[in-house]
């Protein structure tokens, strides 16, 4: 068997995310400290995004749109203007967030391309995502840019079918199990995880230890070792 | 020639948009009356629009969070809590929008589907599209979905590559000259104008009029007509 299209998770494999939207998180908690119990912003925000993830999708937009209704939820309306533009400037700023690839990333896309086709499969707002790309320097590695509004099994089917290559012959690699994982391995790909410290709660699942087409690694860097491996078993 | 590859924009060609962005800007110039002269309205959206086009890009969210920045700054930040919800509950208003194919649409698109593949080529919010083409039921008769940022030469060069079509053997029928038509003429495929009476200012162009391998259409369901007459000059 051999590894010839290489998915790659974007958020929080490629770069820091789940950080900035954490950062982010805590300005607005403390933004509310005079409308409410600070206690109550974080479960309530969780919520209202939850609510809002069939309409709003995922990514910078929606939940800063999720925070706003948040806070005027907590305040009983009484939100300030003040207050509502200072929500939108920290949208603004998690869209304006310099990219920087994380520590050891390029090289190993670098060995990656040399591998396979590499191809960035990611959920999140098109425009945003491609303008993270664009600002990571990454974009010349990549075969192709898949930005995706649902993970499922039939999302890869239809991408692995788009790059012409049959199950066996895929990898994805990404931090969250529901989404870059189980799914992959399910139509019979193989899957890589490379977990980041904070996984959103939304994405948790268990880990698929010890199934054959399936590894958990400490970083990228690990990644085209692991491919080969695979390479060559299959000579 | 044969006409294999048939990109079809989807907002106001297929079904309604801008008259629902109009109606939704209404509701906004009279929720301001309050705070500001209406004439000021209008013109304030549009530029906040225009200045947040690079970070927002396209789509209902964006739109929502502009009409947010444009109502403090009329307001000078005095806008009421009353009239942050009531401006999030249009924006998932426009999201939530039943779409209803435009007359003709359905009969046309099946007719296209035994000419050639169909393609729906789109700029917007990804995850919003999809849910109006689900929304549409027009799903079925589409070979391919590609919600894209921007609608360059570049762009449509990249699809026909990835669809495996010479220019020669492409046609994209839409309601913007800017985007649906002088991008694909320009590498040298064929495109339709289906004009709809209410065309975004951004989008405006001049109409290639007597281009050789361009036709301005009443509606899309003249276009099967214009298809078959390129392909039998070909044969």
């Amino acid at each position: 068997m051999t590894i010839s299209l290489i998915g790659l998770d974007a958020d929080d494999t490629l770069w820091h995310n789940e950080t900035i939207f954490r950062a982010t998180q805590s300005r607005f908690v403390e933004l509310l400290a005079g409308y409410c119990d600070a206690a109550r912003v974080e479960p309530e925000l969780e919520a209202v995004e939850r609510r809002n993830l069939d309409l709003y999708g995922y990514g910078a937009k929606g939940f800063t749109l999720s925070m706003l209704e948040t806070a005027l939820g907590l305040s009983d309306h009484k939100l300030r203007g003040e207050a509502v533009a200072e929500i939108l400037a920290m949208g603004r700023d998690m869209m304006r967030h310099p990219v920087e690839p994380l520590p050891g990333v390029e090289e190993a896309i670098e060995a990656l391309a040399r591998l396979g086709r590499v191809v960035l499969i990611t959920k999140g707002d098109l425009f945003h995502q491609e303008a993270k790309l664009a600002a990571s320097g990454l974009g010349a590695f990549f075969a192709g840019v898949e930005i995706v509004s649902e993970k499922s099994p039939e999302t890869y089917r239809r991408i692995f079918r788009r790059y012409d290559v049959s199950e066996n012959e895929a990898l994805m690699a990404g931090n969250s199990v529901r989404s870059d994982i189980l799914p992959p391995l399910d139509i019979g790909g193989y899957a890589a995880l490379i977990p980041y410290p904070l996984v959103w709660a939304h994405e948790s699942a268990d880990v698929p230890h010890g199934h054959p087409r399936f590894r958990e690694l400490d970083s990228l860097a690990d990644l085209p070792t692991w491919i080969e491996t695979i390479n060559s078993v299959g000579a």
